[in-house]
Parts: structure tokens; sequence; C-alpha cells
């Protein structure tokens, strides 16, 4: 856990910037492509933008609220489904970093994953071919 | 706390959609207007869509999140100061009600009235007269 706490702290607020945009990005195009594939999610809703993206898949799923937050060089996640979590950037050194809960060691690519694979469960889903999903 | 969970309980969606809207409508205007007012606040922001209320206060103070979480009938919100907290709707019975934070009975506009309150800290700040900001 110390070398988490170590590689955290050394991350700098521009390369925070650029990963987070970079992850926010990524994450907005693929959930929105998903959304628009789903035949079957009434009222469902994506939107992004200054840092927030919001995931509304309607009245019986709820929305997932995904945003940057800036003072603590994190990225939060509010799920309907199993609640709130606060995500830091973990890095190997190289270009390659994640997303990860630190209580657990879980990525935020994995929880959507899990999650929204299960919701998009008549699509082919795989969010962890998307930026900074794993190290 | 048995018979908040009866009240919980007993909300149904018409009256849940009702007072959520005008709960999310009321703060988004009173929010705006308080950040319109902030000559202090670079890079501040305010948008209101599709049930999501997203607060950004600049890099500095970071983003407030609060949003409806229809499934749960509760409204979720997340601090940058406090972190995250869902609140349930508790009526005395009249047309009266508020957010309430069941584990420490804190209501969401007491929880904004003190953090933004310091925020916006040159102006005259008052949640509580605020549509559901109380019994």
């Amino acid at each position: 856990c110390s070398s988490i706490t170590e590689q955290e702290s050394s991350l700098d607020s521009v390369t925070y910037d650029r990963v987070c945009t970079q992850t926010l990005d990524a994450l907005y195009d693929y959930i929105e492509e998903l959304t628009e594939n789903a035949t079957d999610l009434a009222g469902s809703d994506v939107a992004y933008g200054d840092g927030v993206l919001t995931v509304n898949l309607g009245p019986a799923n709820g929305i997932y609220v995904i945003n940057r937050q800036t003072p603590n060089k994190q990225i939060w996640l509010s799920s309907p489904t199993s609640g709130p979590k606060r995500f830091d950037y973990v890095s190997g050194g190289t270009d390659a970093g994640e997303w990860i809960y630190k209580h657990s060691g879980e990525s935020l690519h994995q929880l959507l994953q899990l999650e929204l694979g299960k919701i998009f469960k008549g699509q082919s889903v795989d969010f962890l071919q998307l930026p900074h999903s794993h190290n």
C-alpha cells in the first residue's frame, strides 16, 4: 500500500489533468455508443460537460455519475448499484496507469465492466480496451 | 429510526418525482444565483439536466454533484469536502418535508448551508428558505 501512496502523491497537476480528461472523454464516447445501441433502455441519456459524466440509464436502473475531483486528483464515481467510490491514478511508471479504489484494489474500469456489462448484456462490452484502464 | 423508515417507504413515485424535481429546480436556481454573484470564484459553473445538478466551484474547491436516484427514491450528494451522502425524503405528514441523511439526521439543505455558506462567504446565504428544506 505504501508504494501506491508514493506513486499517487507524485502525480503532478498537468499529468492528472491529461489522464483524467483522456479517461472521461473515452468513457463518454464508449458509454454513449453502448447506450445508442441499447434498444431496450427507455429514457436513457448520457451527458458530459465540465468534468462530469452523467449516465442516466432510465428510472429502473438509475444514474451513474463519474466526475473529476481536481483538489484530490481523483475521479469519483456514484453508482446506483454499489454506491460511491473515489479512485486514485496509479501508474507503473510507463505511460500506462489505471484508476484504483484503494480500499479494495478494484479499478474504475473493472467496476464499470462488471456493472454496465450486466445492463448492456445484449452487447459485447469491454471497458478494459479504453485508455487508462490497466497498468 | 423506525418511524423514518415507515415514512420513507410510504413515499409514492408520483410524490417522489414532484418533491425531487421541486428540490433540484430550486437548488439549481439558488446556487446559480450565488455563483453569478461570486466575483472571486474563477472557473465556476453550474449545470442542471436530466436529474443531475453539477456545481463546479473551480479547481481549488472542486465539484458538487446532486442527483436524483429514482430506484431508491433518494437524492444523492457528492461533496468535495465531506464526500458522498444519500438523502431520504422525510415528511411530517403535511406538505412540508426535508431530505435527511439517516446516519446523522442532517438534512441536505443544512449540509449545503454549512459548506456553501463558507464558500460564498461574501453573500447572505440561506438554503433553509428553499422548498423541502425543513419539516
